[in-house]
């Protein structure tokens, strides 16, 4: 199990509008071999917003990375800080984590 | 709802050390009010580790933010990146996230 965190900068859609404009996008993703979920970020104050996945392995969550910075950039999307770990399953059952 | 995001720099410890070097720890951060969860994450290789976080309100959030961030920097711990997030709930449902 690996959990990739990527945020970027972004000027919009949020919220409500956000919810439809990647409703397709969020579709696509779920269809993802090896993909457990994906929870959709967003911070119009800071206009940044992104994703934490958590995967079944990390080959399917690096293929994903080289597909998904390729798919921001066509966007228009290039500052993206994107980061992959393990969990620590033990202190995240303590924490009530879901997984 | 809102998430958090940190990550920072850290020498170890890695994996089940890691686990019980924090066991007590992950017990304290279980009591924090208004915290839905915390997924605790590592990277031996990266030399990072972190948590994403979900929390019932910004309040709480950013309360907690100021504490932890200077526990972290108790523990030597000074390359800390933390962000915070609305999620997009629609989206995420498409997508399986467990909130």
């Amino acid at each position: 199990m690996k959990l990739l965190q990527i945020d970027f900068k972004m000027k919009g859609p949020w919220g409500k509008e956000m919810s439809m404009a990647f409703e397709g996008l969020a579709k696509d993703i779920a269809a993802e071999e090896h993909l457990i979920w994906k929870i959709w970020t967003e911070n119009e104050a800071t206009e940044e917003a992104g994703g934490i996945y958590l995967w079944q392995n990390e080959e399917a969550l690096d293929r994903y990375v080289i597909k998904h910075i390729a798919r921001l950039n066509s966007f228009g999307i290039t500052e993206i800080n994107s980061k992959k770990f393990d969990v620590n399953i033990p202190l995240t059952e303590i924490d009530r984590g879901k997984l």
